[in-house]
């Protein structure tokens, strides 16, 4: 018998493969860090190190979550149904001029116990201090792409604006060949950053060959500011600076036209939708079904807790769905074939991520979840789609493994030390109430 | 020192009282079926028959779930996805022809079970054998109010068309007086229903002064079936024939112009929005914010698990949150407090509870939920509104009291035999798919 390490058995398997194969029941068995087998469990026994019964719950690939600022899960719900401007200037400009690498650190810890504790196995995370994201990544056994925020201005993290791309750089030679964390090039905005600034991001991103993340077109009065500086919107001023290309992460994507759609399906750039960032701070409705209509590889994410207020890609499943339905007026249009597949083998092809992870197949990384649907919520169970996108949440998920590692067992953590991970984030809560003077 | 059968200490209480006050930290106690004092927690000691420690957690009055129709819980996740007619004539009706009350009650007592895991302690239910309904709440100690389901058309229930009020009579007179269980009259809507049978109904009603119930400009179908009929819209052909007054609650008010809800408000009817429902259906995002601002009280329901799929009120908040900030294009609209606010004290109202329950009020009947917030996704803490909208999950809530009984301790049901419901719903779901031939 051939030897595997973890073989988890008896569950309906959701591959998530392009042919989107289901096994019911099924096994996915591993062998170091790649998946060794799947297929269709028979009810034998395996030659494997360790077996976890799936209970006839789902076995799937584990979820990305493509857009994150993961340290912002220490400003949960601090300032909410607020205007946007009122929100920076008064609750998080402040507090990020103070923030150091050690708040950083705490909060991108939290985060990765919420998205882990939530089915989330790979993220892709943009913010300050951005090696501290990747530590807590590393030590937490979470596959990511990180970046360092860069715009115009001076940096708490990196300094004077000019050492921005250095710092990147040297993120980049750090991280270079790690298993679990690669590095991308991440400009903040079109309005944030120059013409030259995101030249020179391009150069850098296409020098180290990684990708290049950015803010594209999330708010109106971004489109506006763009078209008065540039007398063109977003996407035509990126395609003239030649960032607009299969290398380009382009987060949001809410105000875009035809033309728009078109361009970015041309040059093959990949889009990351974050439905509830977008509804709970009114930004707008992103034109999701069109952009896959058009073949635009397009990836779900949370966007930081600022503005969500929570990592669960289970639930931000449920509700890209349900929007793009009321938006279009159709029932039919983003099914849970389609969403669910945005939050896995999408995902992971918008992170140029598509051979390591994304889908149950023999030869990639083994990055699976279980789902525990011996619950009230979760019954009866008709269509294990359905049930993942409309009636799941995070905490459903009771096994995690990444890169062959188990992370994750009966839903507690064996990477990380919740109660320690709290106490620190509680800290430093308080040190963001002093700063702001919450509560004074 | 008073006596008190529970006390619940050492949480954030918010009390959701018309001042909304807050005791952080706070304590509720009980006596009997009802609330006994609130206050302030300054780590003393009461005399209580049994004292539950929040442990830093919220403590909150139970959340109203105004529009259900519990036993579809056997028909979650069926047919997604799909065109309205589609999914009537080839799923829901086939089986609704077919079932019988023992399918009703195990539907119901799933229901239950999940309603109680996800905070819920009263529902507004309408279906079926609703008799089934009231002995599945009633034997898991949830308050209620329901109703059988009434049309122009036979009912499997209680035969031919014009049995349906006198079904209805019998079920008032069998619960009168019950602690938990109350019933309505409820017409299904305006195109299942002639203006007689309406008329019929109301007189029911008023003459047992108990609510109407009925669906209402759900879909712009609709609106335009009763345009054709009557020549007007369906508010207004509910005020011509006298329906529209206090006593009217009016499930989902989708489509509505500015005259519909002047006239709602004038009339003192009360509104059930199903945000959720709405938004997989594709019916359209009602005027939530307007009706509001024109002083109408408005609840907030899950609708039945056909079109959720789950009867988690806590997401339901939050997308009714998020739905409407984006539809309105304004972040301000729909906060933290007020959405929570129609989840407590406005379903309560909208169901006429208002004296019983709906928040923690000495008097009230203690109608209790406690929420662990020692967990990643509920840290920090900075503001107890903002976690139960924004952040929390159903299965955060850890304890639950309804009518003065503990019916979950530490997510543990007491009420209900979990292991034992699901085992049932499971049976009943073979049925379901052999009369709809469901993977032939």
């Amino acid at each position: 018998m051939e030897p595997f390490d973890i073989v988890i058995i008896n569950g309906f398997v959701l591959t998530m493969d392009p042919s989107e194969n289901v096994f019911a029941p099924g096994y996915v068995a591993t062998r170091g860090c790649d998946i060794a087998a799947v297929g269709r469990y028979d009810g034998g026994r395996f030659n494997a190190v360790r077996t976890i019964d799936a209970d006839g719950g789902i076995i799937l690939p584990g979820l990305i979550n493509a857009h994150t600022h993961a340290p912002m899960t220490l400003f949960r719900g601090i300032a909410d149904d607020r205007p946007l401007l009122e929100w920076l200037s008064k609750y998080i400009f402040p507090v990020e001029k103070r923030m150091d690498d050690s708040f950083v650190y705490a909060g991108a810890r939290l985060a990765c116990a919420e998205m882990i504790l939530s089915g989330t196995t790979t993220f892709c995370d943009m913010y300050l201090f951005e090696q501290e994201v990747a530590r807590a990544a590393k030590e937490s056994g979470m596959r990511c792409l990180v970046g360092e925020v860069i715009y115009d201005f001076p940096s708490p993290s990196y300094g004077p604006a000019e050492n921005g791309l250095k710092h990147t750089e040297s993120l980049i030679k750090t991280w270079q060949d790690d298993p679990l964390v690669s590095v991308a090039v991440e400009p903040h905005s079109l309005f944030t950053c120059s013409p030259d600034l995101l030249k020179a991001a391009l150069e850098t991103a296409l020098q180290y060959n990684v990708p290049l993340v950015t803010h594209v077109a999330e708010t109106l009065a971004e489109v506006m500011e763009i078209r008065r500086r540039y007398g063109k919107g977003p996407v035509e001023h990126l395609s003239d600076l030649g960032l607009l290309g299969p290398n380009l992460i382009a987060d949001h994507c809410v105000h875009l036209n035809d033309d728009d759609i078109k361009r970015i399906a041309d040059a093959g750039a990949r889009v990351v939708h974050n439905p509830e960032s977008n509804m709970k701070l009114a930004s707008g409705i992103a034109p999701v079904p069109a952009m896959l209509a058009a073949g635009i590889t397009v990836g779900l994410g949370t966007d930081g807790c600022a503005s969500n207020n929570n990592l669960d890609l289970v639930t931000e499943m449920d509700t890209a769905a349900k929007l793009h339905k009321v938006a279009s007026m159709d029932p039919t249009v983003m099914n849970a074939v389609t969403v669910l597949s945005m939050a896995t083998r999408g995902g992971a092809k918008a992170l140029g991520m598509e051979d390591i992870t994304g889908s149950l197949e023999k030869g990639k990384k083994a990055d699976i979840i279980v789902v525990d649907t011996n619950r009230p919520h979760l019954t009866p169970m008709y269509n294990p789609y359905s049930h993942m996108v409309y009636a799941a949440r995070g905490n459903d998920v009771s096994h995690s493994i990444i890169n062959g590692r188990l992370v994750m067992e009966n839903r507690r953590l064996l990477t990380i030390d919740v109660e320690q991970t709290i106490k620190e984030a509680d800290k430093k809560a308080d040190d963001v109430r002093e700063w702001i003077g919450y509560y004074s």
